[in-house]
């Protein structure tokens, strides 16, 4: 496999499309972290996999024109280092995941699947001159300000028709009717919902894939993405959430991203940052029952706004936390 | 022309009082990015003539008395450059327009704009001093952040009385009844109209007070203002939004800020920024749509934070994207 | 006093158990920004005496966990002259107190006070991070953020379950009954409970012995807070604020903090302050007013946000405000 992929990396090389083509992989991989086009290969396999299951096809085009016009915009960029690794990519990726996910897809969706893409690469550098002084990525952030800001217009445009947002609704207090911790938890589903849910999609099949994914370039990272999503699970379930949110993963994608981003990708793995990565899990699955009620009373779902918000606020204190980065 | 602006330079030079009346002259065109006296004028003109046309010049008075204590307050300060150009004078103008647009006129009303433009200036500094690491500047943030918090304790003091705040109420989808694009717009007066809702009102002569203010200081400013309000015209009706609320401009004024913000003033047009700058107008479009519907549940009115937040997000970014800016 | 301060002081340096307790107190004291453990022995006296008045020890206690966690865990971090100063226990403090006050108690509680004193520690940190580009401290921040967490949260975990949390609705706009000024305003408790609504609690003899605690370390902070909350209370009533919520202090606390932030803490008492700090005072009741109105389709309360907000607005611009800086 390591030489297969040191043969695509030269073709990516002498070919501009084929380079692309590796970039735009690189860009898919980067919604978890991994610079690796095999990698964005078993994602988009994934992604279509999970879009044609759910009967809504849109979401794997989508994904595909959104990490397009994405990449391509950010070829006309100065830092072609970040471009080569995929880093102007993934926002595009997830819009074009999320806007067909909760629209009527129509030519217009379409256009702001291209819009988006163009402007996630423009939040991206914004957010990430701004977050530099912390030395802290941009995260999944673009994606989220892009697409909240898209379904957000939905309910003022009569061109933009909802299909599967919330009700606008002011926060009720959740009658919990089950005292027994676990009791009409599927624990094996939720866990592996909580992988593919970070595409919006409920797929075992989508989630073996991503985590292969994963693996192919780095077994801590697909390790910290199945344990965070377990972990989240348990928590979720022992403050007795919503049972069907528990068991479609709701609560649990934006822990698979905080685990990994903490457990592996800022960190090297070590007995401090596994605890301070449990903590983070933890308080993610706070933070999207938060955001979910935050959220009722304007009709949009977090996306994964939780993961962002506990990953910055976990990220920005390393240094200060983390003995190895004293050296 | 040229002459007349050299005298009158020399006369405020030599006169407190006038020199005071030259810097709020001054603080009234920084809403559009102008730093020019007899701009600041024809945009006073503007204000009364809209004002009284609309029958409620109590508008008119609060943008003076809103400028007065706001270049009064500046001038204590240490840098006199800024206060010289009337860049703390902007801001309290507009919350001296915004308070009485929607708030019943009382003794208290009138106090509100002294302390509002006071306190705009603070704000002015406290965002000024947080964005230089960006080299961004405050824009409008500070009037829109003082006026909300105003009309927001309106809700909460029997004080202060609404007068044509929006009713607070959860976001309904928008059913389009036209499919047919531009039908039931009138697109030159919901152009016209979107130059002089900058300042709160719907005025075809106080408009071309406005632009001939831009042009005697700026032919490009006004040029780019006047295209930008047809652009999110032509935007927000494709995107089929609600008719009177685009024939009354209110999805262009803070498209106006942003053409002029990015074409003209923080760039020199040319292609690359023509682009840029289309782009930041149509995705303000979007952004006031999404904002119409964050702050439905609390009732106030969005003002120029559409063009706030589209413009910070297209700056920051700028010398990342401008090769201008690489010498 | 002092002789005895230094003895303990002595007593603290010898013992490790000694040590953290000095510290811990030291935590509880800075909630009102005092470096002092016999002020932090008086606030715990004061927060036992309120808490049992008002039939809910479970507040106190929790103080006291809270305050122990957050310390526990800022005792393992590099900064320890933050950390002997008290300055990562008192946001703990803060989350110790507020979750019992709107939460049924239950051991999951107990458990979220724990890891709301942890949190608060890393919350703490990375705003103070954060912040000290432009010089500005964290405050309370902290403690608002993770509580506003927990307390949203609950609205979504059947494990959670308000006790006291108002019911999520839309502003209405509030009707003014008394033209008369002052007229059904208790001056008096309203002033003194505006102190212990720093905590949470409306006690007079909480508020005597908050001042008391205050005076110990300085006497202008004990001032300052007093005429901050006089200064709430008749501007509140100005306005026509609802009486039971003036006369319950809940105009009065955020304000003053911001009293003895502006006013004592971050500059040293003097004409030009004077004015700055009551200006400050003033903007806090409408930052207070206006959060109401924000927070109230969400359905929690401000807490000390409006201090927060107010003062961070109030400090950054503090150098280029106050000539004292220019040395």
């Amino acid at each position: 496999m390591h030489a297969a992929l040191s043969k695509w990396s030269q073709l990516a090389n002498s070919n501009a499309l084929l380079g692309f083509i590796d970039v735009t992989l690189r860009g898919c991989a980067q919604v978890m972290f991994q610079n690796n086009p095999l990698t964005g290969l078993l994602f988009f396999a994934a992604i279509f996999v999970g879009a044609f299951a759910e009967g809504n096809p849109a979401v794997a085009f989508g994904s595909v024109l959104g990490t397009v016009a994405a990449t391509f915009t950010g070829m006309h960029l100065k830092d072609q280092t970040s471009w080569k690794a995929g880093l102007f990519g993934y926002n595009g990726c997830l819009v074009g995941v999320g806007l067909p996910t909760f629209l009527e897809v129509t030519p217009i969706v379409w256009l702001c699947i291209i819009l988006g893409g163009v402007v996630s690469v423009i939040v991206t550098i914004c957010i990430a001159d701004i977050l530099k002084t912390w030395k802290v990525a941009a995260l999944t952030a673009p994606f989220v300000l892009v697409t909240w800001t898209m379904l957000l217009a939905s309910y003022a445009f009569g061109g933009l028709n909802s299909h599967a947002l919330p009700l606008p609704n002011l926060p009720h207090d959740l009658v919990a009717h089950t005292p027994d911790l676990l009791d009409g938890i599927d624990v094996f589903h939720a866990t592996f919902y909580g992988i593919s849910e970070v595409f919006l999609m409920s797929t075992v099949v989508g989630s073996l894939l991503f985590l292969a994914g994963l693996a192919v370039s780095s077994l801590w990272a697909a390790l910290f993405g199945l344990v965070g999503s377990l972990l989240a699970v348990l928590v979720a379930s022992l403050l007795l959430g919503e049972q069907s949110a528990i068991n479609n993963g709701l609560y649990a994608f934006s822990a698979v991203l905080t685990a990994i981003a903490l457990g592996s990708t800022f960190n090297k793995p070590r007995l401090r940052v596994l605890i301070y990565t449990l903590i983070g899990v933890i308080f993610t699955v706070f933070v999207q029952g938060a955001l979910n009620t935050v959220l009722a009373p304007v009709g949009i779902p977090t996306l994964t706004m939780p993961f962002v918000l506990a990953s910055w606020l976990f990220l920005v204190p390393n240094k200060d936390v983390m003995p190895s980065h004293r050296q």
